[in-house]
């Protein structure tokens, strides 16, 4: 039987509040046919893999009612709550304490519940060979950079969009949390490269869109199996 | 009784061939709610303004399927049609021909049938003022730069994500198009950008995407009112 080199963690970043959706509920716990958008992003990690250790940073006064879902909707994927902070980086930096000194650490948006187990499983792959892996797809619209009251076009071939999970080996990434926070950092993989490691780009799917607007909503709930 | 000061045309580009959509079916005639997606498209024009003239540029080898779509849907839109050219800005050239001298001239891809007759009106209104008008919506996603086998991440709060229709008045457009074929014309703003011409941007809306996957099809069925 082939030994199981590497742990492997995902924190679940699900810390929105639900305003730029127009509503008051944070839209981590919308529902997307009768089940609430953190479940289904959860469930395509344990589907990957049932040994897969799960940390849900969730802001501390959203806590109570995520374990009431649970209950209602009898969801027993095992997983551990961390406290989400004011900024991303500050909820993956108290999630990181839940998670193990070595492995494989995987960063997830919980409202990413459209990413496929292929995208999963190429991000934790490559991770275990380059130490990092970040999934990528082509940008299909032209792009503008805007500066003051000007713009220009930009070369969009060379152009990739970003998505969720960034996968990274337990060292780098705990290291990588160390420094302070910088604006810039708008997600993991620009946090360890801030420290100098290359960041390896795998192939996401072109599902996998973070639910931003009600109009995603809807798209979801079409796309969701 | 207020004059109307300007002509309106819109050029729409349907120049697909589907290969990225995994079908043999050009992506502009896949049915949505049961008819061709460049039906919807011209709908949403036709909603704007029953006066704009419509000009579709079709590869001349589809010219004929269009001809038989538009008798069994009973669409009576009225519509020219031009030659498809082997790039878009060959297909936006051909069409000029077709529209006026004076007066608004907007280019729209035949599939993004989700525009709506907001960011349309936007675009004409501002072009009016402005002499150049291109939708744009924020860049919610991180983005990588590739260059070899490096890559970084920029900073998105200068990005926007650039959307049809594009509308220029029509001395602009006509006088950029006849610069020779670049290969970094990505859209039609990148041409009248090459004359020195500064491009106005207006908000665009976020469903209004283009349609590139076979998943996009399921969210423009869901999308579609």
């Amino acid at each position: 039987m082939k030994e199981e080199r590497y742990i492997k963690y995902c924190i679940i970043v699900a810390g929105g509040s639900g305003l730029r959706m127009g509503v008051e509920l944070p839209k981590q716990f919308i529902e997307l046919r009768g089940k609430p958008v953190l479940m289904h992003t959860m469930e395509k990690f344990y589907h990957y893999d049932v040994n897969i250790q799960l940390i849900v940073a969730l802001p501390k006064n959203q806590q109570e009612v995520w374990g009431l879902l649970c209950t209602k909707h009898s969801f027993t994927i095992p997983h551990k709550v961390a406290d989400g902070g004011i900024t991303r980086f500050h909820s993956v930096k108290n999630a990181l304490k839940q998670a193990g000194k070595t492995g494989l650490i995987a960063v997830h948006d919980g409202v990413r519940p459209l990413v496929s187990v292929g995208t999963i499983k190429r991000c934790f792959d490559m991770a275990e060979v380059c130490g990092t892996a970040v999934p990528t797809i082509p940008m299909n619209d032209s792009v503008r950079e805007v500066k003051g009251e000007k713009s220009r076009v930009m070369d969009r071939s060379t152009l990739k969009i970003v998505q969720t999970p960034q996968v990274f080996k337990a060292d780098l990434i705990r290291k990588a949390y160390l420094s302070a926070y910088l604006p810039e950092f708008t997600d993991d993989a620009s946090v360890v490269e801030y420290i100098g490691e290359p960041i390896t780009l795998v192939e996401g799917n072109v599902e996998n869109v973070k639910l931003t607007y009600p109009s995603d909503i809807i798209i979801a709930e079409a796309l969701l199996l």
